[in-house]
């Protein structure tokens, strides 16, 4: 593995996950890999899973981590060819080559804006650092990608499924903010990869990126979605179609107890409880929230590991 | 010990004590105790102190140590049954379970507001920490104790004391802001539980909870409190009765060589110079405010130790 | 090396700069040095190259990092004999000697205000740690040096030179805002103790401190100067004389290919594109700033390795 900016940079998915379960049962068997190593976090954006799992994760492996917050007083510039005679006070490329000096893997968080859309779409941050920098980047969440959960969520499922394919049903929920795709986007893509039975339900207009969904399928009615379903990822987003628009706060849409049945819930947190999800779901036995936070450690591990290997 | 939210944690303090004398002699002695441990130390409000004496004591034990600093953006619901529609993001259920998932111990700050007296009392964010995380805590000061800062301090009297039962007085100051009354009330139940003459001086109207006071002597009269003391803890907190009030700026109360006399002269640091004590006094050779610094680093270590001997 | 605050700390200043290029080869040789050593970054400014470089040059010698952001919260009291009833909370006296119970080496940066000529040439902030902390000091940018960034840029000429006595020429570029005169002064400082031949050009009214400048020779015409240079160092100060003011937004001044010619080209980043230099000169071969940026771990590890052997 060269870089994991997206899930398309596993070649091997199954032994991946596979190898992730085991690094589980003994997180430390690896720890002088990364001896010398350091690993550079970004955060564009704020965190608290994703920053915990990913620097427990570099640690195990052996590795020094940084973590570096840009906030407002580091104002970037991201155009080519711009005379810089105004706000930005450093290019990406400068910044993308310095860091690059000091890091061995760079690991970026830059959410989506919903302000634009073929702009999040371009990924600028993601894209530069995948074009100017001189070490491997890892995605800790961009703007249309989140494939560190994705992993951990293939992860979950494969450690708790009880049948060879299980039915997963994706159902959109409620939530008072406009929220990105990336979780969303990221999900669809993983499962479509690993051995389930996807079923994606939402109010009509909010159909996600055709290019995601591909030819998965979408059912409108969430009832008759979620028959059957073994796991029920619930997320949030808003519409991709009317960028970046709440079209609905439809009480109807939040997973209870009752439609949850004998699934399995999941959600990748943080989550708006009583909105979202109701409390009788998160506090009860089907809940795998906090199995899958867990797993966003060994996720993140297997990912470093595979591109220290290849350092 | 389980967790340190309170004093009362600590079942033998004298042998606590003496232990933590005998690490300080040799911090590294336990340098392997807390490989592959992680201390996830969470901030709702800002530390120096606190934080680098904790964070080197972890260090001392050989444990990972990860800090984050909460701010606004990260607003946490503390409400049970709440329709989370507003400004809350994530539920404090949510956030406890899945730090307990990077820590092996979690330590928190978390101050009072001064505002609303039951709310403070009830220690919201550190009993939730304690009811929800699924790993030991440790109170880096809560609303109302300070009990790292306490034992430094009973460190201190312990090495620095020329006489079996030293004369201790714990006499207030003048400050321009209201402050908590976390230091005042963990220094009163610390020097109760060990060997000492203790005399609380303040000026009427700065009467401490009684259920900290219990039996403990309060003595009006600054002049007369303060004779042949051997050590003088001096503090200011804002008025308990009239919650959270500045009921008196009378700089009479401030410390001053004359007043300090022989005595040894102890704060916990920040402290204004001239308002809470003149410059002569924390300059001169009786302060211990240094001294009282280095042993947080000894009070948290072997606070760490003893959690970790727990895992 | 007592403490590194300036570069007329380095004793033996060509034995450092070899040392210095024999650690960049084994960055690892000494990394059981440190152990047990903390170093705390202190930044009350902003960073990116001197927090990171810092940061892996004191861990590659073994030792333990800790920052500190001083921020807002953290208000300072300077002045002696203050009665500190207004806005600042704690003394530079305690601040230091208790930062001093945690640290073995404290790295501390504090820019210019640019306001008052008088109060910025005191390096107040630095000079204070300098007075009051018990441990070394490393310069990490003051108000009017940059000793670090200096001691790259000299290790950067050693391994690049291409004759015995290159020409080294600083030229002043134009920047929309008002910058401090670390960079140059520390530059133009250690040009004068190595073995180059140093010019110096800049638009009349941007002469800098006399005393920095001492006998090293200014060329106002910019094209004279530029000939026959084997290094130009490209920098924007503001005007010292009128101190903090922007004289001059010259366009003519900026660095370009054809001026550039055979010569490298330097610069301490971050740089404004197209205003200092243009795009052709940063994105082509005979720029070395990417190559200075990495420089900047074994300055700072040289100079934390010889206060370590001092400790």
């Amino acid at each position: 593995m060269k870089n994991y900016d997206d899930i398309s940079a596993i070649e091997n998915l199954s032994e991946i996950i596979d190898q992730a379960i085991l690094l589980k049962k003994n997180p430390y068997q690896f720890s002088t890999l990364g001896k010398h190593k350091t690993l550079v976090m970004l955060f564009f954006n704020s965190s608290l899973r994703t920053r915990l799992s990913t620097e427990k994760a570099a640690k195990n492996l052996g590795m020094e981590v940084t973590i570096l917050n840009v906030n407002d007083s580091w104002n970037l510039e991201f155009e080519d060819g711009t005379i810089m005679n105004a706000a930005t006070a450093e290019h990406i490329k400068e910044a993308c080559r310095v860091i690059s000096q000091y890091a061995d893997i760079i690991a970026v968080r830059a959410f989506a804006s919903l302000q634009d859309k073929e702009k999040d779409a371009s990924e600028l941050v993601l894209k530069s650092f995948l074009k100017y920098a001189t070490v491997p980047i890892v995605n800790m969440e961009s703007a249309i990608a989140h494939p560190l959960q994705a992993l951990a969520d293939a992860i979950t499922i494969e450690e708790l499924k009880t049948k060879k394919r299980p039915k997963v049903v994706l159902s959109w929920a409620p939530h008072p903010k406009a929220l990105p795709h990336a979780v969303a986007n990221s999900f669809v893509t993983m499962m479509q990869k690993i051995d389930v039975e996807l079923l994606i339900t939402h109010p009509k207009g909010y159909d996600l990126d055709p290019a995601i969904i591909k030819d998965s399928l979408i059912e409108y009615d969430q009832e008759t979605a979620l028959k059957g379903a073994d796991f029920i990822y619930v997320k949030n987003w808003s519409s991709y179609n009317n960028y970046g628009k709440v079209m609905s706060h439809d009480p109807n849409w939040m997973m209870t107890k009752s439609k949850l049945g004998a699934a399995k819930f999941m959600h990748c947190l943080p989550v708006r409880r009583n909105v979202v999800v109701e409390d009788k779901v998160l506090d009860g036995d089907n809940s795998l929230v906090i199995h899958q936070a867990n797993n966003r450690t060994f996720a993140a591990q297997i990912v470093l590991k595979k591109i220290l290997e290849n350092l």
